[in-house]
């Protein structure tokens, strides 16, 4: 993990950007410490929960990248005043009308960011929309907010099929926070903040010029997704879960651990990369992390895993033996956990707290 | 959930066996305090966490039903010596070696079940091999352990495409503990448990004769495979995720709330239906629980959920309004969750707990 997180801090030293990390695959302080650049610049979280957490430990600013609703704005006036800076997302003008309405309740005064639709199209607007602007200018113009600038996340990096594909993705993310901070700027409102992020598109993009930061999670522990997106290799994964095998059904080829869909998440993400790349529920790995070649975690009950594949037998696998799963997504995996064990060779040398819950 | 315990609790006494309800779905010692069953008679666990925490809020009878390890049995003889009973799962020679070692270890005498294979081919041993009978007697003749039984899981229901294909499923569950049983019969060493459990084949098997107990969990919620597997209707699903409209892409027909993979989980069960049976990441109702005809969290990503399907606009579903959302798998939706709201009607009465993490 230390390792990952060096390397995402020297690739943003080098494309010239800040490192805002996004903690919604971690959600630890425990790690968000080891990671220099959220404590000198700040972070990325998806939930109020994560915010109010990281904001209690210290944490000073905070973009909270998932558009902004009504009902959470009270709890939002409480971290910012706090002292936290908390960045918020809108992509429309009901949004903006909440946040300034909401300010006025609570008195106090928002940052906010307009969120950028670059291709996934699944939040924010398109930066050639005029609504860009006029938000900009709403916020700008406005007692209860401030306009921080525009962000964008290129998520459809992660149905890519080639490097070339990425690279592509990252640069039209790149061109249209780029693009939508321009018209900003011709309409009279400056962004600080044009922001990007994926950890595919940090890790494959060209160039970032105009962008001033970078946002990306996953990369603290990569996955099998990533993996396969060439964000990383099979070693970097940081993040795996320790099953005990409960049992075999040697008559039909398999061990039994006591890692399943709860364990693991029923994330399949892997399942899209076809019969040669799909990894079940997880690759099987020994106690040191190794990948033990062609063994996955086939089936995933709720508390059962089902591991196939050469060497699956009692024998290379007796009862109360114990293996790594590396998960398809580190995000989702994690989740099941209210902390993690921190090892260190194969020894257990801490425990990190982590923050669960989604609102 | 009320209506649906109930209907459980009818349906054993119907078909002349106890209820030995399935706590994995609700991890709840509140729910668990409705279902009468589950205090007169005893309850089902699937993690060593949940056997804890239901034998430190008083429930005496608990079968731990999934194939014990040597690791886990330190905490699982601390609950035996804390009063209750709570009755073990062996297939193999091996399991049934330590537990009689830990026996010794920790002072205490362990029951156990040996765990049949009636079709499912996940765990256990096929009713007529041998191996059931000699490991019954294994734990019959020890001191460390009482053999209490056989059980098994038809789970290979959930991969029925018809009810009649559930009616053989639960006939061949029943039949297989009822072989297992009249073998050890004859072997000298008697069965008190014959026990068989899944809602599908609970709710359509014909008969139970010779069967004395029923097991079942996501009974008590259901969910959106419940309704395909005719175990119930959509009115009878009673967990549910409350989600806040974030935001819409009109230009590309979605609605998103902040109810992604994290608060609904990445079940996709639904999706072996077939395109007329998959409900996305589930089905959307209104805040009565109505399902609104044709719409459905069709993307999940970590937070964000995006509804399509018709008046999936602005109008229809305004920044801030709220929705429920129908799960495809309650126990898996459950598990992102520290405790639930109660609601009756459309108020919130209340809160009850539940037990996360699997080990």
């Amino acid at each position: 993990m230390v390792a990952n997180v060096r390397r995402m801090e020297d690739r943003c030293a080098t494309l010239g950007v800040a490192f805002r990390p996004h903690l919604k695959t971690a959600k630890s302080m425990d790690v968000a410490r080891l990671i220099p650049s959220a404590n000198s610049h700040g972070i990325t979280v998806s939930t109020v929960k994560e915010a109010e957490y990281f904001a209690g430990h210290g944490v000073s600013d905070i973009l909270y990248a998932v558009g902004v609703t009504p009902d959470k704005l009270a709890r939002i006036a409480a971290i910012v005043r706090g002292g936290a800076t908390l960045r918020l997302s809108v992509d429309s003008a009901a949004a903006v009308e909440a946040v300034q309405a909401a300010a006025t309740t609570h008195g106090v005064t928002f940052d906010v960011l307009v969120e950028i639709d670059s291709g996934e199209h699944r939040s924010g607007l398109l930066p050639d929309d005029p609504t860009v602007v006029a938000l900009a200018r709403l916020l700008d113009g406005a007692p209860g907010s401030r306009f921080n600038g525009v962000y964008t996340h290129g998520g459809h990096a992660y149905e890519a099929t080639s490097t070339e594909q990425i690279v592509a993705i990252a640069e039209d993310e790149r061109a249209s926070v780029v693009d939508a901070a321009a018209r900003c700027a011709d309409g009279g409102v400056a962004c600080d903040i044009v922001s990007v992020g994926s950890t595919p598109t940090l890790v494959h993009g060209a160039h970032m010029d105009g962008v001033t930061e970078a946002r990306a999670g996953v990369c603290v522990f990569h996955d099998l997704y990533q993996v396969a997106l060439g964000c990383c290799a099979l070693g970097d994964i940081a993040a795996t879960v320790l099953a005990t095998v409960i049992g075999h059904q040697p008559a039909h080829g398999t061990v039994l651990v006591d890692a399943g869909g709860m364990a693991l998440s029923k994330d399949r993400s892997t399942q899209a990369l076809g019969p040669q790349g799909d990894c079940g529920y997880g690759l099987v790995a020994d106690l040191s992390g190794r990948v033990i070649e062609g063994l996955k975690v086939d089936e995933a009950y709720q508390e059962h895993g089902l591991i196939r594949g050469p060497g699956a037998d009692p024998d290379h696998f007796p009862l109360g033996s114990r293996v790594r799963v590396l998960p398809n997504h580190a995000c989702m995996t994690a989740a099941a956990y209210a902390s993690y064990h921190v090892v260190e060779g194969t020894s257990v040398v801490g425990s990190w707290s982590r923050v669960n819950e989604w609102v």
